[in-house]
């Protein structure tokens, strides 16, 4: 038994939308357990859905469509699956007085077009759309096929699915097996490098462990497949412990946390406070941290020092000095971040300053020459070089020099 | 002649990420008159991406693939397509000297595990991958299918496209009849409002107007089929120049235009410069103004007043006002920009206070409650109240809090 979601849509060809029912489907579908090998797109051409039905039935036995429902000549999917399975349309007078209903509370009169709406596959279950004109069916048209179609509008789908389909699919018996899931993440460590040390746990069967590469950082999944998310927490228990142990301080958390929020809950359970100076960034890392509401109770601000006459009358660094290294050096970024936290009165003070590109670098200072700033209690002050590549576009040297400068802090903070 | 796009993936299945691939890559086959009848995503799975790709090549002949060129195990994408086309792997050495030199230029050495992405199908041209380390090929198996693969990470999957890609399908006689659009953006305007003034629009045949609701903002979208970029051009402009006329200053830009990058150009054209101080949002509205290369000639940079300390001691707030008004007052945004522009000697500066929740808010001053401080030449100094919200989220708040600044000083910049 599988699933296969089956989009209808000239707009998702023409890529004037992003599928983002696809995605809700999936997460739904890995929710119940329910096996979805294949998710297909096709435009609204009664020909090729009827295409896309053939190989879908020959593969999996419940079939999710969405789109194609609207009152307009070119929304054929309900009556392209009946016709594929050769069932007569009825129309149902419940539906004309749904949609009568609904056009009332709106002040307006129900349109002919809107008839359409109401003709559904002799045999099929009304699937009721709370919200909007079109409902959807769920239909068994053979013994080992089930059909469920939704209006391509998220909301009214996401709606549909919950009160209906989800109960229906439960009846069934799905939903007694979840998959349940924990990400891993993890900065300062390659992909490949991270695989080679957590080879053997691929090979897992339950629950499962992957790698995925995301926006500079690196994820492990642990899926695990049980009866019930306390079950499936059992299973991924031990084997988040022995994963976390092999990636040391490279694993900063899991799930939904961000480096900004782990940094946060360091500083707020020592009662510290940081205070940041950026250059390159201009308020980035700033955005990142304020991300996250409350992070006024440990970050109290910064200064953007874009042009260097801000360096100097915000931050107080030298003007020699950086006529003499440039803004983009050691002794500037530790200049930054001391300004920044005596200004401010701070634990901590973090700055960065450094060539974001397309312009700007040189052959002793390429582009992606980022100089990192942290100064701490007691005097305490240091700066940290990185070289992310000439090559690499400015907004992920961006996103990668805020992103360090916040795992330096975390690094730092965890290492007493 | 037609084309398919064949994402792979296990992480699309469970529903982990959305397809932004398949988007991007509808959009490019279109422009380039491409026609495209079926997307597929399908999970790191040999046998069911083979069955796929029968499927595709009984319907298509331009297949592209993207996904599952990493180096890890499941990564297994170029292998399959080699296999199912029976055609051997071969170790290309440009593709290690090529890998062996990024790790190299991040102080990194290439791991054994990355040598799988040099094996490419014999035949194969490579395409590279500017950026990261698995390039893609493009290979003609059979004389009437054509296979384009790219990496699932989406910026090196676009510039590959860019690159390689379009290149390779205009020299093969594509993009004769192209679909060639312009999207005009406003801000300060709804989508029902906009819909309603330019609504007859909406009926033309070639070029077509569309509205689309983005984040905070809307656009028209302008698209015409013509046989060149010049030809739709044509077509394009007088529809645009009456569109931009109904809509006044609410359109402010078009394409690839920001409020950020508008608001630069106006400041550029008269030599002024700009500073922020900014509260809620923490350094967004700087990030803003700083994705903008060359942006340094104007934004000499800001404060991040997160804290009321910084407001005192980085901007010279009125401690008493403070006091008397809270943070979250017409005057502290006042003295919040005259602040950061009498210490960053600029010509404009802007200021941003609020509360952008979910906490924090109270009867009188609820989330959304923002105000925009603009302080200019001649000791001008204005404040502006806007209410996002109670409901809307911390991000969208904060989102919403700098475009409206931008838009506050675009709007008084066009005022001369």
């Amino acid at each position: 038994m599988s699933a296969e979601i089956i989009c209808v849509g000239t707009e998702l060809l023409l890529g004037d939308i992003l599928n983002g029912n696809s995605q809700y489907l999936a997460q739904q579908l890995a929710q119940l357990g329910i096996p979805h090998y294949y998710q297909t797109v096709v435009g609204d051409n009664p020909e090729r859905l009827k295409q896309v039905i053939e190989i879908a039935i020959s593969r999996a036995n419940i079939l999710i469509f969405t789109g194609g429902l609207g009152p307009t000549p070119d929304d054929l999917t309900c009556e392209t699956i009946a016709d594929f399975f050769g069932a007569p349309l009825v129309e149902r007078p419940e539906i004309i007085e749904d949609i009568t209903h609904k056009f009332a509370q709106r002040g307006r009169v129900m349109t002919p077009t809107n008839r359409k709406q109401a003709l559904i596959p002799q045999g099929a279950e009304i699937l009721p759309n709370p919200t909007g004109t079109a409902p959807g069916i769920i239909w068994q048209p053979r013994p080992e096929v089930t059909i469920f179609t939704f209006p391509g509008v998220p909301s009214e789908m996401y709606r549909m699915w919950q009160e209906t389909a989800v109960p229906f699919l439960q009846n069934q018996g799905w939903g007694k097996e979840i998959i349940h899931s924990r990400s891993l993440r993890f900065w300062g460590i390659g992909e490949s490098a991270l695989a080679e040390k957590v080879a053997p746990y691929f090979d897992l069967p339950n629950p499962t462990v992957a790698p995925y590469a995301g926006k500079g950082e690196v994820r492990l999944r642990i899926s695990a497949k049980a009866p019930s998310e306390a079950a499936a927490e059992e299973l991924i228990a031990p084997v988040e412990k022995v994963l976390k142990e092999i990636a040391g301080l490279d694993c900063y958390g899991a799930d939904d946390d961000t480096l900004a929020s782990v940094v946060g809950e360091l500083l707020r359970s020592q009662s510290e406070t940081l205070s940041v100076a950026e250059s390159c960034t201009g308020g980035g890392l700033g955005q990142m941290l304020t991300e996250i509401a409350g992070s006024s109770d440990y970050f109290w601000g910064g200064v953007i020092s874009y042009d260097n006459s801000a360096k100097v009358r915000l931050l107080g660094v030298n003007p020699e000095d950086l006529q003499q290294f440039g803004a983009v050096s050691p002794v500037v970024a530790e200049q930054m971040a001391i300004g920044v936290k005596s200004r401010l009165e701070t634990t901590w003070g973090l700055s960065i300053t450094g060539i974001a590109g397309p312009g700007g670098g040189t052959d002793t200072k390429p582009v992606g020459l980022v100089y990192i700033g942290l100064a701490g209690p007691n005097d305490e002050v240091k700066s940290f070089e990185y070289r992310f590549g000439t090559m690499r576009e400015r907004a992920f040297i961006r996103h990668l020099s805020a992103c360090t400068a916040l795992d330096l802090l975390r690094r730092r903070l965890l290492m007493r």
